[in-house]
């Protein structure tokens, strides 16, 4: 079959490699969408390597059917619609997968947007609501409001019944955004993160959630005007690897300020993660509540530009590879 | 009755005050005895105020008897010998105490160490299992090995079987805390504690759980040397208010820095934490696997010298105020 490979130019190159072979608790997907996430860049790089016993592509997420079934796979058929959270692999044309890592594509939804749930839905709804404990009337802070994964988050926590506060570089991308529901819109660039998050404190609906993808000193500062009790959850660290951390209110309020990587959790945990998904989450996609969030599709053979497209960071929401007709 | 008041030269005064008047769901304590808690300095200096419906006088946790019964209290009798968590007025001669606040004084304890019990022994259970985390096997921090705290906790980590690592300030004072049981004692005033939980690390032993009652710098420099999924547990800042954190280790580690104060817990949580120690650590203490750690007792005439033994920090293990004979 054919994967994208880097070469030692860190060109991606669509080349042969072997078919896989799955295991007996594994399915064969023939993928027809991979979407695209930001870690897949870190990997091109070199700096996010596949974890052991994946593919070495990348492809974190994908959509396809199941073509072949391992023998002690009772709860797949062939011919399911699936789509799949992946340690690696998704960049292909086929991949096999443990049986408990796919989640059926929800009604209504293409396979095009199907690829693009696994990663952003488990992602927001595990720091969202298992790392940050977000419950219905509390305010979420999830920065980067136009990023793929907030594009969910941001959606999600709204259909919870949470209040969400976001913040983006410009009042043009604010202007953008504003279809996913935010309440709040911090333009961060001409605005002062910590000072709006003071003033939600004052105004009694401080921050209870963060899903931090940014970090860096604007973290430690806004700390101190968290909900007693509050979490604060580092996804990523792209404002930076440092925070100086006032310990008084973390003391006193009982603040927790917590790493968290989907990526990294026990392959027991995941699947757990993904069947809470499908128990709790889907039914808002099937009913419209929630919408998926695909800013652009395009040929697996315009991979370069997919990537070129993140690096850009123009995208809102998320962009997907076309691998295969339906 | 008589209480201890504080005057406005900050003297304390053996004072009379009314007799407390009990609710339906609380009893009436004749104390025997009260000990000492860094927080009475902090009170009594006025920073540190007793919660709303608590006598203003210090005083956190004592031992006594039970001498009336409020009228939905079935769940005691009058006699009961008894230790108690307060949140304040332990510092007199009775206190009304809310029927689930009370823990029975555990076969062979005295009435002198049971009224150490409750404040010590709750933290450290919060904050080691519940806040923590702590396994069996693990590794614990827990610094200031010679502060009251330590003297339970690090006997009671060990008597969970995890590994504890302590600090202390000099040479002479760690070879006085040997008889606690800590498995590695750092003279922090000769010795570098990130650079030894460095070495931990690399020999295989990362910290798991922190209780850090110092936090300040040393904290943020120690984190990145922690077990993966590890919970560093600030329950004081003794040693500085703010600390830089390495945001990349936090995030690949999965690890949680948290605040925790037991004072600021609801009615509810405490009295749950209360019986989580009688079903699981007084049978430690009846069988001798873990003993009441009692510096010095003193009678309440000499509450000045008391405190005074707790600003020189002179004392390892908990100073305790005898206000009635048995």
């Amino acid at each position: 079959m054919k994967a994208m490979l880097v070469d030692k130019d860190k060109n991606l190159v669509w080349s042969d490699v072997p078919d896989p072979v799955i295991k007996d608790d594994e399915v064969l997907v023939k993928i027809y969408a991979a979407a695209l996430n930001r870690a897949d860049l870190l990997q091109r790089e070199g700096k996010y390597p596949s974890p052991k016993g994946c593919p070495e592509w990348m492809g974190l997420e994908i959509s396809g059917e199941i073509v072949e079934l391992g023998k002690s796979v009772s709860n797949w058929k062939l011919g399911d619609k699936v789509c799949a959270l992946l340690g690696g692999g998704g960049y292909a044309e086929y991949v096999a997968v443990k049986h408990d890592m796919l989640m059926p594509v929800p009604r209504g939804i293409t396979m095009e947007e199907a690829s693009s749930l696994p990663e952003a839905y488990a992602t927001s709804y595990l720091n969202l609501f298992i790392e940050g404990h977000l419950e219905a009337g509390q305010t979420a802070f999830i920065p980067a409001g136009a990023s793929g994964l907030a594009s969910v988050a941001i959606p999600m926590a709204k259909a919870f019944g949470a209040r969400v506060i976001t913040s983006v570089l410009s009042d043009e991308i604010a202007e953008k955004i504003k279809p996913l529901g935010a309440d709040v819109i911090i333009n961060s660039t001409t605005q002062c993160v910590e000072e709006i998050l003071k003033a939600e404190e004052e105004r009694g609906t401080p921050v209870s959630v963060s899903m931090d993808c940014l970090s860096g000193e604007t973290l430690g500062k806004s700390l101190p005007y968290m909900a007693e009790g509050g979490y604060w959850v580092v996804i990523s660290t792209l404002a930076g690897i440092e925070t100086t951390v006032q310990l008084r209110p973390l003391l006193t309020k009982g603040l927790h300020l917590v790493g968290s990587m989907l990526r990294k959790r026990t392959p027991e945990f995941k699947a757990w993660l993904l069947s809470e998904l499908v128990n709790n989450v889907w039914c808002k996609l099937e009913s419209g509540e929630m919408k998926p969030s695909v800013y652009k599709v395009l040929p697996i053979e315009e991979a370069e530009e997919a990537h070129a497209i993140l690096y850009r960071g123009e995208n809102i929401g998320k962009v997907v590879l076309k691998i295969a007709k339906e």
